[in-house]
């Protein structure tokens, strides 16, 4: 299946947005319109939209979204970019479950309208969903 | 690239949850525990968490997610399930921008804990970003 | 070609039988119904059907089923989970034909059903026919 | 991934097997020992041990095996295989779960061993597990 | 293989290339910098770097470049668009060599700094090269 | 997709550019025709045409072309080919962007008719684009 | 897999190999030597070696080689393209096994060594092999 | 494309042809009938034709066939399991153009009616053709 995951988010201004996605995160800009700009997020789709309701601080639960990364050298990168051009973390590099088979590897960034970003790595590859 | 997007989401109740997703939808169960179920969702991940933030009526924007098809045989397939299957639908099957090379169909469904999914077939698949 | 294989097999109780297969070896629940559970097992389909007529007790000939792996780490991967969690083995890895072109690694693992379940890997791809 | 289902089957006698499976079905031959055969069926693998643990009539539950096709031309190409060569039948050409979105196309042939083999087409490959 | 082709070519002005190749065309923007835009120009990279050195006219030879589609439908797609968006043509849709193996459908558009895009499509896909 | 990019460049002589992309780099030699060769470049197309409007002296900007590598074997290995057989470089080997995530190892030839050719490979290969 | 078929054939005359191979039966070269040609033969490889032992007149039996072709428009695009480019014929497009599950269409080409080639569509893809 | 290549060669006897290329070179047998065998010949086709016309001895120029491996462990498994098995070889082991781009690794089989196969490992890949 060559589908593609769609999701839609609030952005508080989308100057900054593309920015943070296109600038620093590395992401594609596929489309920009007046109220909202269009991603290529690692292959899928997120759609910003210029919107007040976005969250007043960053919460990790019950929302957040990224990507799970098949490939350790993909996920070793995106840590490496989002250090080198300072992209605020809301949780830095952490080993959760450790010595089980679920083990992972995981951070979280924010963006500026305080949705945030969970990247992974699980080194059994069967525990990504 | 074979990375998997993730979404987490609030969810109300979680039998209600495994209901909506696995029995109606016919996403597949990955796991479940105490406090949340991840689902493979069209071949992404998706995880729902307990959790008393949702809201507390469906609402457009700026939040949902959902899939693009590539295919509009699963795309119509869907929506077969989901009228057969009586899932709730928030927005019934539209065209939007007709004419355009944007064109698409579209149509939203509303899960337990009003999280909105929605679900698209563009006819030029460079659009689908 | 994306066939899926298909095999059904017997199951003494489907919550002893959903708790072995989804719970502790990780396959992805697709569908339950109220004599049977359809399981996606390493990405094909494995239905364990409610019946009285299973095995007795384990037993290694004619009938058992399982995944040859391409990859090593997912045997590996694998053979980790079932120590972790406590899988009962019929036998545990064992290496066959050693030094030969056939050389592989093996394991089985028993069901609450006791259908048995082996998994493979060969040095040589060629051999997983 | 590229791994290979594996399953393994009892066999009254193996030339009738090996004509079976090769000759009529059109399954490849990877290996041929004293005690058994392997093929390469429809790209899984199937082995074939000599054993008199096989069944005196066949039944179709709990046990049986085959292939869900994802491309309609391929399961139609079997079935005329099937009823050219004259295949013994355990079940014809039959629609089940007619209107609703679980639709499928399944046909039961019988191996020389009481084995049953189901090969099946669902209108929504979602449906394939 | 998955090398992608990269190819530099001259911009006048990076706000009007941004638009042409953007908004109109359709393409993903990957960078941009002081100088230059990055571009994923169906699946492959064109750089467009701020020069004066384009070409006072449009002409095709012996440079220009484009893409030979494999899909009709995508070719018939982009046609549509450039029609739509009233991208400037410099040559519209032709057929060439009619009749024979090489017949092929062909259109030429025009970038704000002259450069000439071809996009085409073969009866015979083996004619692509 | 599997479209193929296309790019025309002049050619001051077929036979010395035959030599060059055939012979010594080692490209596939697709079709020849009185006034121009095509090639299949790396998986892509390219067409030579023969054409007095070429570079009298080879420049890197805004004009040149080449493959980005997935895979640093790839690139070493052309490397290799490009010193062995003495076709001209522009420029030799270096690195870019040292410590940056944009960070990769670049060289430009030249071809008879003064076009350049650049070959890259990015450690992280979202950079690619 | 991506391994290549190697096929080494006797040429008389190398230039008039290329000519059959190249021109006119849209080959790629891939390298020439003075004592052979290389070529991308429909994906694989065929070498052409310079040769007096080649057969004086054609015969189908025991050795020929070709393509069977996957897809029905590439083998018609091919047999057009033969009969418009006035490729010599073996023997022209004949059905054999009418009716049986093994019916396939079929005809063979003479290259100017005599060696034949034998292009093939099977109307079921198992009977590829 | 998923095309197969096809090749045609004599048997001087069917049995001792299954025996070599079944049972000892590990290929799949498609289909046997009275005065042939097909085989699954590393994912192409060879037919084994019995007839008359082979040759006395075996030599290598003009006519052998095998395989280019793009995987050296592939090819290492295949000379492993030639000389385990105990399969004549026409030419050891051997390596050509040593230093050079078209370095390469090389063996010859010779099959019971003297036809020859050669199986190589390129250290460049671009030169499998």
């Amino acid at each position: 299946m060559h589908n593609v995951f769609h999701l839609a988010i609030p952005a508080r201004d989308l100057d900054e947005t593309y920015d943070f996605y296109v600038t620093k995160l590395g992401c594609k800009l596929a489309r920009r319109y007046a109220d909202r700009i269009t991603l290529d997020f690692f292959g899928d789709q997120v759609v910003c939209h210029l919107s007040n309701d976005y969250a007043t601080e960053p919460k990790m639960y019950p929302r957040h979204f990224g990507i799970t990364f098949k490939d350790k050298l993909s996920f070793d990168n995106l840590y490496k970019l989002a250090k080198q051009r300072e992209i605020p973390f809301f949780e830095d590099m952490g080993r959760r479950f450790e010595g089980l088979i679920e083990e992972h590897l995981t951070f979280f960034l924010i963006d500026p309208s305080n949705n945030l970003l969970e990247f992974k790595y699980y080194f059994d590859d069967r525990m990504m969903y």
